[in-house]
């Protein structure tokens, strides 16, 4: 047996299996590598790409980029709850789903007539599938609902970091990617679990002047982060080595740079899905580095909550992502 | 500035930096997947088998082949130490290096005229440079060198699965891929740090008869861990679900089955090159499972001597080792 994301096609009948919850959808947010990928594709045509993505869906049973291997998320109604879900949702609650668009059996409706095939955001009508293992969570009254999904959408990242930060006394963290939507909430993260110092390090000078003016970081580096004697010389400079070092760019190659920007005994946690593992492992090696370097997953326990928290406490972080929606 | 690893040619100068060691090999032993892929490419002529290896080691400074990306490891004596080496090693030491090939400048001087093309194992003469960051270990008196560099090759697996052990009070530890060299070692290693109980999974019965005689594990299951449902089944079968679960098996696909294996706030160490990084954090994510995932590095400080010690302890652990050799 496959799992769901391994699989080419999932089953996507309408009557649900005791553990399971159906949802009517409302939106569809597209994994932007996929739909960048989608829009070059077509040369910008958007009812070419609305076609590819109704395409997927119907052959696959779910939308899943053949090419980027992505998906996304999708935010809906609950429309069915199995006697056995152990989701804790309820008809009606509205939610978005924090499992991959990848993992989750998908039926358009509406031949996605409202979407133009030219943003990430697909209005769509159609009814979708949570397992008992799958995540939703309910969106809050209180902050605008894209708002919302663009903090659950990248949720993982703050709470691992903090849980590692937490583990060493007063530790030093550096966050690669610190301007960037996870970026900011993990550095919001390293202060709130403890950390001594934190250190953002930013590709361009444009937005170490945003991040600084944010006040999440206790210092701004501008640093190409696949260098990687660049980057630990900035990340020394700016107080490191640090402890603890967070890669939250989407750019290959970073392995190398973050390792050499850890302290011994410290520990690297990776979120880009552009990690190496081999990179990541032979660098370690071939660096005599001893450090622990973690895969970031996109679960921990209450992650979507306490990330959303951040955001509320935090001015400098909402600020960032209203920012990037603008 | 690039990496030795990701550096397309690697600089040969016989004169050292003050940090460096220079090293007379007399043996490489080249990785199994990059001899496989040489053998396969030239039809078994091992002439033209080692006429490649002449060409790669010319034309890149360093043993790495271009298809697989991997190199191995070598054997040799101190030539000469530069006045700020930290690696405290001495002239006429006999020595193996524990960083990959593909990091280690080489020059070949015998045009390997002592080498069929036939094996992994390649008499050579010629120099290799040992960096300040590099790792040499030397090959104990009481052992046969080969048995030494078996050990050494995986001897990052040992170590960090004892560290990890060690943090959880009386652990489950299940090792995927038990019966081969890095998972002997890493069950031996399971037991030594305070494990409660030790599962063994391996592929086949005639391999689980081995590791069974051996008596390195508390039990030992056949499955195979490329079936997710089935390796979780197995595993918790057999007093799982496992606190820690060790990946030593070199096939792709295997991390939604070690993740289902693995308790909630369990760990697992993936050793496996064949791992796939999004494969494994967009599996955690899909399955809520909250577990920590982490890079298996090939250093910990000590490991080579940790992972002889075992070697020297266990019985069972050398014979399946020398079994392997024979």
């Amino acid at each position: 047996m496959r799992l769901p994301q391994a699989a080419e096609r999932l089953d996507t009948r309408r009557e649900l299996w005791p553990d399971e919850v159906r949802i009517r959808v409302e939106r569809l947010n597209l994994d932007a590598a996929s739909f960048r990928q989608l829009e070059r594709k077509h040369g910008g045509d958007g009812a070419a790409v609305r076609a590819e993505v109704l395409d997927i869906v119907r052959t696959r049973g779910k939308m899943q980029n053949p090419e980027t291997g992505s998906g996304g998320m999708l935010v809906g109604t609950v429309e069915e709850v199995g006697p056995e879900s152990p989701l804790g949702l309820a008809v009606g609650d509205r939610v978005a789903t924090l499992v991959s668009l990848t993992l989750t059996p998908l039926v358009i409706e509406d031949d996605l007539s409202r979407w133009d095939g030219r943003s990430e955001q697909v209005p769509c009508d159609g009814y979708a599938v949570l397992f008992g293992r799958s995540i939703a969570a309910v969106l809050p009254d209180d902050l605008p609902a894209e708002l919302s999904l663009a903090v659950m959408d990248v949720c993982g990242a703050p709470a691992l970091t903090a849980r590692v930060v937490e583990k060493y006394d007063q530790a030093v963290v550096a966050v690669i990617g610190g301007g960037g939507k996870s970026g900011s909430l993990s550095l919001a993260a390293a202060r709130r679990a403890g950390a001594k110092r934190t250190i953002g390090v930013v590709p361009r000078e444009a937005e170490a002047a945003l991040l600084r003016e944010a006040g999440l970081a206790d210092e701004v580096v501008v640093c190409d982060a696949r260098d990687p004697i660049a980057l630990r010389d900035a990340v020394t400079a700016a107080g490191g080595p640090a402890d603890v070092t967070v890669v939250c760019v989407d750019v290959p190659g970073c392995e190398g740079g973050a390792i050499l920007a850890t302290a011994d005994r410290g520990t690297v946690v990776f979120f880009s899905m552009a990690t190496s593992f081999s990179a990541a492992a032979l660098g370690a090696e071939g660096l005599a580095a001893d450090v622990t370097m973690l895969v970031g997953t996109g679960y921990t326990p209450g992650h979507a909550a306490y990330a959303l928290e951040l955001l509320r406490e935090n001015p400098g972080v909402r600020g960032l992502f209203e920012r990037r929606r603008g």
